[in-house]
């Protein structure tokens, strides 16, 4: 039995979704710092989420990409990225989601990713499989890779990586979303170059339900601990279906 | 005033795309000879959308993606991809569109473009300006290149580019949207490296409209004519605003 109701935390998703949503194409964005891009929605939704969770599991931490961490003790710690994607959101595409993880003494426990344009929700609880909507899902069994095989990167992939792979490469501009593709089977694999916790957290949760595996580039295991101290990934990951794995890694180098 | 009701066509792209969208995500994709997919929503579309036109404009020729050229003497030739993107339309993404455009004596004429999923209709009428549903549409007029500027590169790009763009690309796996997002001024340009006239009729009527270039890699001039009678690129071409496309040029050489 997990200790959070799931569906509850669906509901919180599709409600930050449809806030966002009516933002999108009509959105004055602004360059943060980090020149990534930050818009209203994005602090909007996650003081809606901080709110829900706190009133719902007040003694859990909660970590969101706006406002950063508040108490990390607790063993559950909430890792929100109210809009993965704001590049796609701002461009006007569609992969742009509501992520909502949950870690448990620093290991990925429960994820929810929603991406509102298509009206997608990916979630796994704590101790069960992986679904889209009402449907499981799992990463593809496939062993070979042909040219209609495909793989997401990072938007900068082309300045950082030669990449081998003998299929197509698609850029899907949210962290969350590589994960979900990788664990519905659509793409076999997704290669990350920077990713904060809250970018990860919900994406981690689910792609272990359906079976995928995540490594960093070297061949590392990535520990999610590290990344609730230091917040940002130590070197590229590469996610794929066990099979795939080795094969993926080989086929990329960095520039 | 234009020989052909555009407001019919957007009305027949909707009709289309709904058809389309009863599909997603619910479709069993064959491999084609040439290894891209088809469905079978892609051929229904096509009858459609021949049956519309033939009973509307039956002098005017028709060119599609399913069934190949009909009459192509008549001034007016029909170019259909029913979906553009079928790859990501099968991988579960938004991107895929109704591509609909008319030449007249080779040179495009109108185009019309329906993402389903993002309901956006993108269209330039014969002598008028470029549209987003109701809304006019120009490209960029930026004249310098940052890290959150973006172009659309095809899916094999990695394989066939060396890229050096300061920004971010983003394969959108559709030749139309490429068209649509530069027309709109999301992103700063395309590099399209192999397409079929249907691919890029109704995308070509767009750009122009919204004041964009079209040029081979090589810096030759897009032949629509050659086009029309080969039915696919002799190189790959890039699209951009004016004053940006030879930056871009320079950016883009072949692996």
């Amino acid at each position: 039995m997990s200790a959070i109701n799931i569906a509850e935390v669906r509901a919180w998703a599709r409600e930050a979704g449809a806030h966002a949503r009516r933002y999108f194409n009509n959105v004055t964005a602004e360059r943060k710092a980090d020149r990534s891009w930050v818009t209203r929605a994005d602090v909007e939704i996650e003081e809606l989420l901080r709110e829900r969770i706190n009133t719902r599991y007040p003694d859990h931490g909660v970590i969101g990409e706006e406002q950063g961490g508040g108490v990390l003790d607790s063993d559950y710690v909430w890792c929100l990225d109210p809009i993965d994607g704001t590049g796609a959101f701002v461009a006007g595409l569609a992969t742009w989601c509501v992520s909502i993880g949950v870690l448990r003494r620093g290991e990925p426990y429960l994820g929810v990713i929603y991406l509102p344009i298509l009206d997608d929700c990916y979630w796994a609880d704590a101790d069960g499989p992986a679904f889209r909507n009402e449907q499981r899902i799992v990463v593809s069994d496939t062993t070979t890779i042909d040219s209609n095989d495909w793989i997401s990167v990072a938007s900068n992939a082309h300045r950082q990586f030669r990449i081998d792979f003998p299929g197509k490469t698609r850029g899907l501009s949210s962290i969350a979303a590589d994960c979900c593709y990788v664990a519905r089977g659509s793409s076999i694999g997704a290669l990350i170059s920077r990713a904060n916790l809250w970018d990860l957290a919900a994406g981690l949760a689910i792609l272990r339900a359906a079976g995928a595996v995540v490594v960093g580039l070297s061949g590392a295991p990535l520990a999610v601990t590290e990344l609730l101290q230091r917040r940002k990934l130590t070197e590229p990951i590469v996610i794929a279906p066990p099979q795939l794995i080795a094969t993926l890694r080989a086929e990329i180098t960095r520039r």
